[in-house]
Formats: C-alpha cells, sequence, structure tokens
C-alpha cells in the first residue's frame, strides 16, 4: 500500500521539491494532503496535478479561489489554522512532511506528533521553539522524526546501525553562506540581494538569509541537540565552503563517519519519506572528479553573533530558544524589506533576549506567549531605530 | 566472559597494535592464542606479558628457544604449519585474528573459516587468492568475516544498518603512496629505502612497497568485491593524499557515507575486534583545525600498471589473482633485495599472469598449485634477468 503523505507548506521550495520525489516514486507514495499559506495558484496547480484527497489554503481571503477551481475533483478543500492541525491528524495519514517556514510550523506539527504521526521534519523552527515539548510528545505517542535538513539527515544516515551511545560529538558542516570571510566593515553594508545568492543551495528567502547570518545554523544546532540528544557543547561547527560533506558524527572510538554528496535537497527529502528505506534515484551523483578540493575552516562567532547567540539559548533552554527564534523571524523580514541592516539583525535578537520574559519550563502557550512577545520586542526595537 | 582472540601473526605491525587494543580492553578481550613465523624473541615478550594459553612459533628451528622460555608459564607450545591451523579450530577459541602476511595465511585462515569462526581479517591474500572458496565457506560455516585494511573497515562501518542491495559503487581511497605524481623517468629510478618511506601509515615492509607500487590498492580492490559482494566495474580508486577519508560507499538513492579518522591502524582493528560493539579508545582524535584541505586525485594506471593488473586479475576470476598475488610477493621480495628495480615488479607479475597454467573453478589444491607455480615463473624471471 502507498504511503500517504501530508504536505504541510507544499507550495514552498522544500513542498515543490518533495512533489517531485513523491512523482518519482507514485508507486509508494500518495500526496494526500497538500497545504500552503497564501500560494493559492501553486496550490491549484499542484492539487489539478496530485489530486490529494485534502487541500488547505491557510489564508481565508484566497478559500473561495482554491475550492472553485478544484470543484469539479473529488478534493476537499479547507481554510484556516486550524484546518492545518484537524488534516495532519486524519487516521488515513501515514507521514507528515513539515515544511511549512517558521514558528507558524510548530502548531500543525505539535498536533500530529500527538496524534502519533511520523514526522518528516523540514520545519526546524519547531525543534528549536519546542525540542523540549515535541521531543517528549514523540516519547509518549511513539512519533518517528526523520530530519529532512541536510545536515541533519546527513547525521540521522550516519547513525543508521549505530548505537546512539557511541556518539561522542556531532559536526556540522556550514557553507560559510556568501558573506564568509567578509571583513566586519564591509558586512555593514551589505544588502538583502546580496544575501540571497547563496554560493551553493538553491532554498527559500527565509532560509537563505539565515545561511548568510549564520542563524541558520544556530538554529541547526538547537535542533539537532533535541534530534540526537547531544547537549551543546558536543555539537560542532565547521565551515566547509563546497557543501559536499553534509555533516559528520564521531563515535567514542575515535571512528568519524560522515554523509557526503551534491547539494540537492530532494536527496534528504527523498530520505525521509522513504525511511527506513533508500530509494533508487537518478539524481546527479557527486563525483571527486568534479570536486578535487574539499576545504575547512573554523567559523568567526564574533562577527557572525548569531551562531553565539543560538549556543547561548540552547544553553539556557526554557523559553529563550523561541524568543531567539521569534526576534530572528521578525528581523529576517525586516531585513528582507530593507528597514535594518544585516548586522542589526544579531544585535536585536540579543536585545530581545536579554528584555523578554523567561519561563524555564514551558507549555505550548508559554512558547506562543514567548513568540508573541518577543516578535513585539522586536518590533518596537525596529521601530525605534527607524524613527 | 571475555572474547577469547588467537591472533596469527601477533609479532606483525597488525598483530602488536591489535595486543595494544587487547590490553586497552583487557576485561573484554584475552589473547588466547599468540603465532608467529620467525620473531620468537618477540613471540616470547609478548607472551610472558599476556600468557596466552597457546603459543605457536612456526620456524620449527626456534621451537626450543620459546618452549624453553616459557616453561614456568602454564601456555602450550606448538611448532610448525599445521600448528597454525591447530590451534584457529580450538572450541574455545571465539575471533580469529588473521594478520599474517602473503599467501601463507590462507591455510589457518580456511580452516577458521571451516570451523565456523569469526575472522577480524587483515591478511588481504586470503580472500585475494581465495575469494570465491572462502566466501562460499563462509556462507556454509556460518563464519563473520570482519576487515582490518583501514579502507575496507571504512567500507564496513559505512554499511552498518544498511541493505547491501542499496550500494552502487564502493569507492576506496589510497594515499598514491611516497611516488605519488612522479614521472617515468624518475620511478624507473626508485630505490626500496625510498619506496619504504610511506607518507602517511606506519605498517609492515611488504604492505609499504606494495602501496608504493599501489599492488596494496589493486589487492584492496579484489579483496572489497569479495567481502562486499560487489563486482570491479563498480569499484572505484581515488587518491587521496591526506588518508583522513579510509573510504566511501555510493548508495542507490545517490548518497555518499564516508568513514574518517587520523591514519592510525588501531582503530579498524579495535572494531573489527569488537564487532558488533564499538568501543571507547583513547586514540588521538582528528579534527579539520589539524588538516583544512582533503584532495582528491585520479590514479594513473598506466603508469602505476598494478592497478589495471589487478583489476584484470579480479575480471579473469579462477587462479588469476592468486598467480598475481603470487607473482607479487616474489617481486616485492626482490625488490627490497634490491635485485630488480621498482618498474620491473609490474613488467614481471604481467608476464607470470600471461605464462602461469590457469584454472577456472579451483579448489584449495589448484590455489596452491597455482601460487608455487607462479612463484617458480617470478623468481625464473627474476633470475635470467640478473645474468
Amino acid at each position: 500500500m502507498k504511503r500517504r503523505i501530508a504536505i504541510l507548506g507544499s507550495t514552498g521550495s522544500i513542498g515543490t521539491q518533495a512533489l517531485e520525489v513523491v512523482q518519482q516514486h507514485s508507486g509508494l507514495f500518495e500526496a494526500y494532503v497538500l497545504t500552503a499559506g497564501r500560494k493559492a495558484d501553486l496550490l491549484i496547480e499542484q492539487a489539478l496535478r496530485f489530486v490529494p484527497r485534502y487541500v488547505v489554503i491557510a489564508d481565508e481571503s484566497r478559500y473561495r479561489e482554491v475550492s472553485e477551481a478544484l470543484s469539479k475533483l473529488p478534493i476537499t478543500v479547507m481554510t484556516g489554522k486550524q484546518a492545518l492541525t484537524e488534516v495532519v491528524c486524519l487516521p488515513e495519514v501515514d507521514l507528515v512532511l513539515a515544511a511549512m517556514v517558521g514558528f507558524s510550523g510548530l502548531l500543525p506539527t505539535y498536533a500530529a506528533v500527538k496524534s502519533g504521526k511520523n514526522i518528516a521534519l523540514a520545519n526546524k523552527e519547531t525543534l528549536v521553539a519546542a525540542g523540549a515539548l515535541i521531543t517528549a510528545l514523540a516519547g509518549k505517542s511513539g512519533s518517528g522524526i526523520y530530519p529532512v535538513d541536510s545536515e541533519h539527515s546527513a547525521i540521522f544516515q550516519c547513525l543508521a546501525g549505530e548505537n546512539p551511545a557511541w556518539v561522542e560529538k556531532l559536526i556540522l558542516t556550514a557553507s560559510g553562506g556568501p558573506f564568509r570571510g567578509m571583513k566586519r566593515e564591509h558586512l555593514q553594508r551589505v544588502t538583502s540581494q546580496e544575501a540571497l545568492r547563496h554560493p551553493n543551495w538553491c532554498m527559500g528567502n527565509k532560509v537563505t538569509i539565515d545561511s548568510a547570518s549564520m542563524m541558520n545554523k544556530g538554529l541547526e544546532v538547537i535542533e539537532a541537540s533535541w534530534l540526537f540528544s547531544i547537549p551543546p557543547e558536543r555539537i560542532d561547527i565547521v565551515i566547509h565552503p563546497q557543501s559536499i560533506i553534509h555533516s559528520l558524527v564521531q563515535f567514542t572510538d575515535g571512528s568519524v563517519k560522515a554523509q557526503l554528496g551534491l547539494p540537492d535537497m530532494r536527496l534528504p527529502i527523498q530520505y525521509a519519506l522513504g525511511y527506513p528505506d533508500r530509494l533508487p534515484s537518478e539524481f546527479p551523483r557527486f563525483s571527486f572528479a568534479g570536486c578535487r578540493e574539499l576545504t575547512f575552516e573554523e567559523p568567526d562567532r564574533q562577527l557572525f553573533r548569531n551562531l553565539q547567540l543560538a549556543y547561548d539559548a540552547l544553553h539556557t533552554g526554557g523559553t529563550m530558544p523561541c524568543i531567539m527564534n521569534a526576534a530572528n523571524e521578525v528581523v529576517v523580514e525586516e531585513f528582507l524589506k530593507d528597514r535594518i541592516r544585516f548586522m542589526d539583525m544579531p544585535a536585536i535578537i540579543e536585545e530581545v533576549m536579554g528584555k523578554a520574559s523567561f519561563v524555564k519550563d514551558p507549555g505550548l502557550e508559554d512558547l506562543e506567549a514567548a513568540d508573541m512577545e518577543a516578535r513585539s520586542l522586536a518590533r518596537g526595537i525596529v521601530g525605534k531605530g527607524m524613527r
């Protein structure tokens, strides 16, 4: 029987690539639920092509458009945020691909984990903001969480057949983004257009800015810590500009395993959808003939301060990673609108982390409150700076 | 209960390092049998320290010396080649470390496999000369064969938790040895002393010369083919001068896994002795801080002709790899004695491969006969050249 997949965020970068994978393995996978925030046109196109059983357009103002376009097909069209948490819990759904961007992915993912669904997790903010909550819930409900991020997929693949107790250290690789090696003076003047030009990966805007600011790697450290139960002091970051080694695991005997490949998100997506099986693919193969040199550098935590903020937030625990993440979502948005400068981003996040109220053992409501407060604080700081 | 280990070739490079591992994990391992060819002094020293239940000195002329030195200890001292095949079959032996050098390792390893022992295999000639025989025998007897060679250990580690059917390609790394990038004119004049200076690995003389001539990699291709049931056309070689990535596996989804580490044979030895568990170690750790660049090149199969000969021998099958191996053992010996030149080695091996009688489906006796004939042919060619 086919694995029925609910794709949260089907119109985003991960979602569209996931649909490619589903199409390639149409005998194995079925796109059972497709959801999108606002991109009605693409959602309609996808629904016409894949004929899922359910479609959710979160933006209620686009509901009629989607509903009418699909009226001749056996598709139930729903709208609103509540619909997202309903469709992931449908008993027919075998796997939920959580590919929404940002904190808004948390609620439906939480609902899916609660109902015991296996999760292909691309929404890193879920574990960043609510790692303790989600992992405890998954432990109870029996949900498997399969990472989609290339770094976490690399670690996940390296851990196949290994005992988690043998892990000594995780080593996350980072491309360093478009501003690697840049001097402070220059970095203060970079534009959002420059930040959007990632050297290796083709991704959505939010994660591309996060890559340029290294916040992406910071979020990944937090995510890795929860996914693999490894404390921050045993997670290292190494800059690897070629993005061929996607991450590494060092074991207690000193052996290191790495997963490599061309930068192609379809591979980790397919691994997560097909887990525990590897499925054949026609994706272009990596070859040393095309890459004769792999290089490695230390990250500059002074200059790319977000990295240090993420480690600090993880150490502090409680609502702090959620606060940091919320502030980051705001500053990325503002930076994309050219309302703040690149170097303002970590400064504002740090200020928010210092000002926001803190809860040590937050529940879901505490996290939502922390997220709201941090956003409002961040917007306040941005607003003040713009006067 | 401790794992009782029979170490064939305890005085060699692998054997002595295996004893270090045994000592580090003296609560888990017991050196139950130690055997050596001729190095009586070191064997006595080892036996006094580890007090194995059995000691074999293969060279009968050294028997009395060893026997007398250990007479006060509860150690049974034996001699002769027959003794080697007896001790590996002792019911108390849990694991046989086959660390003898060359074809002479075949008979005791064959006996151990036949009696269903698990084998930590460092003697690559066993699978090179008798791969079909040994793997069929292991299939019947239930022997597990755990590779000790760093390259094969790397592949073995990368295959943990993976389905063998998902393997698309094996990629063996090669340091390129001391003569990497050298021109033909220069290579014709290199001495055995130069060939013995391996840039990364500290190994015995035979394997160090084999590394310089690339025959080592050729033997490893054949060994890998048998160990992992992968045909030669799906085994690649890449030159990687830093010897940090020990080898890689490419899977059918395009994902590549690699095992990395400092060049330290104790790690793969320990992995094979402790398999399926990883044991903690204090071995120095690899760090990218100490190695900021990993580079890769194509091997030169014209200049390092041994590589091509090995692929040819594997394609031909039957006794051909055994013939090639025997000729190689002779030429390495002669080169070490400065009786032939470096470039004579592949030429003589090729000549022997062309002249020796060929058996398609050899039994053990056919292999012994092929080995003898090839040695004699090789010696004949060397002798003629020296007149």
